[in-house]
């Protein structure tokens, strides 16, 4: 065993609506030797991600569930401390699931080596990671916009939702994003070019839809589920392309999911809803990240962190800023440096 | 004015729940003669349709609703009686928007002339009528089903279910109905080469689909809504294909459309739900009939037709029987001989 102490933040029970410190387990033991292919990272980022919550049930999903007494799951940047694969060295910048923890003893072959003097290294974690790549998929592959259509994104102000708006604004499409408060919508069309943003917190979201998008809605990424997908299939307009991304509104309520009443809006546009996960489109991450890339030089794309700086015990804290919608912004844990 | 007596059912108010005897004015009056370009036409045969009961709302959608004081909108088949346009002759046979009414005087050129020696009368406004075109495209090409695959169809014993089914197998699928009472169930599997049906009224849906469906389901083709659909959405398969072309269990729900609770399925199974018109379809409506016309001559395509004989003041209890799913194929008031 390493002479390294690390603290880790272990799944030690199953939660029932949002998750309680009851479900989190610290624990603190000897970080791990790596053996012949490892590596030993020492975790610098983590990311938080709205689909956390799923991975901490037992349903089925489309990974298995965080076992309980595993540290929680969760991507991350670190740095190479050991390495007993000669694919890393010490000092190396490292992309994978480092899970919430001070330091990940795991394959090399599992990290991604980052290039820190290319861009700032949370971008990895936003715009050049999950959340850009499912953005990106997302919008173009099943929303499919076309120029001149109207693209609304919900979650406008996460990660995902940024991202989306951004895009679609670069593919010329009239962009209304929906959040949770002024400040954030102020945010999405003053800095980030949104052409509206509708913030659903002061009621009236069907007639602020109707407003913002006269000719409806051609494509609707959704991020969030429950009345805002409702109100959005109200507006569809005709061959509409919905996709389902997430349903943060969903993920913590303990009665039933809320199902989309107004789904037969489907068939009276003759539209569709499809569900997407970004790690099927894993193959052409390369593709995604050198085009957004550019966008990111030009200027044409912003990433937007929210870095909270603490430490591993931070870990369950910080993710509930998410369901609170306190983030604005890639939701990411800073708890060491290089 | 023409001499003959023409009985029409008017739409005199619109329903709340299922259409009472209180939203139908019958009216006697005289039918009117053709115009320049127009034809009288004795009305034979009735399509009773489960879209009829949306055309009573004035709900938007995808046609605009019966005007109050119209005769109900209802595609029929009929014989010419007089002709003032050179396309169409007494005597010929021909299909159309007809209307609840014993006669009718419309545009020639909005009627298309039957040969009825070719098949019976009644196959018109079957198989290859609306709810053929309806299997036809809402399956190939929304459904896409692929040979192998599994294709589950509800309201399986009506017009619409019965032809997607047998088209289904024709395209070397697994095919499940779902249906209800086990009379239906038996005959879509001993009479429709169904490989398995189930009765969802027996209960049990949900255990049924992992019995007959044991690797998910491919492709669902929904004419019901509800529980069948939330029940199906549970058992997708990778990539499935959900059409949505009805949801008859909830046309006549006086509390709001209950929405399908499972539909993130779609998200974890990376799956489509999409909704289809088979107007949209029109234009290859001569292919698809050429197509069935040749199933249908060389066997592999059964049309059932469920056919009340009565008058057309038979027409609002005709029209529940959808309702109370008492027909068992494609249900037609028969209300004159030509």
């Amino acid at each position: 065993m390493s002479s390294l102490s690390n603290r880790q933040i272990k799944l030690g029970a199953r939660p029932v609506g949002l998750p309680t410190p009851s479900c989190w387990e610290p624990v603190t033991g000897p970080a791990r030797d790596p053996e012949v292919g490892e590596v030993l990272v020492k975790v610098l980022y983590l990311s938080l991600d709205p689909a956390m919550r799923g991975w901490m049930s037992d349903a089925r999903s489309y990974i298995p569930p965080v076992k309980l007494g595993d540290p929680m799951r969760a991507g991350g940047i670190g740095v190479v401390v050991t390495s007993n694969d000669p694919a890393l060295a010490p000092g190396d910048y490292v992309y994978g699931w480092l899970n919430a923890q001070e330091y990940a003893t795991l394959k090399a072959a599992s990290l991604t080596k980052l290039d820190p003097a290319v861009t700032p290294l949370t971008t990895y974690l936003n715009v050049l990671g999950s959340p850009g790549m499912t953005a990106y998929f997302g919008l173009l592959e099943v929303g499919r916009p076309k120029s001149g259509e109207t693209v609304v994104v919900s979650g406008a102000a996460g990660a995902v939702g940024m991202t989306v708006g951004q895009i679609a604004k670069i593919k010329d499409c009239r962009v209304v994003g929906i959040a949770g408060g002024p400040d954030k919508c102020r945010r999405l069309t003053e800095e980030l070019g949104f052409d509206a943003a509708i913030d659903y917190k002061a009621g009236g979201l069907n007639a602020a839809l109707r407003e913002h998008c006269p000719k409806g809605i051609d494509v609707y990424f959704d991020n969030v589920g429950g009345d805002t997908l409702d109100a959005c299939l109200a507006r569809l307009a005709m061959h509409a392309r919905v996709v389902i991304c997430g349903a943060i509104s969903q993920y913590n309520a303990t009665t039933a999911v809320a199902g989309p009443k107004n789904y037969l809006s489907l068939l009276v546009n003759r539209a569709s809803m499809q569900g997407m996960l970004v790690f099927d489109y894993a193959d052409r991450y390369p593709e995604a990240a050198r085009v957004m890339g550019g966008w990111l030089a030009a200027g044409k794309l912003k990433g937007r962190e929210h870095v909270v700086k603490g430490s591993i015990a931070d870990f369950p804290d910080t993710l509930l800023m998410l369901f609170k919608g306190e983030n604005l912004g890639k939701l990411i844990l800073h708890i060491a440096d290089a």
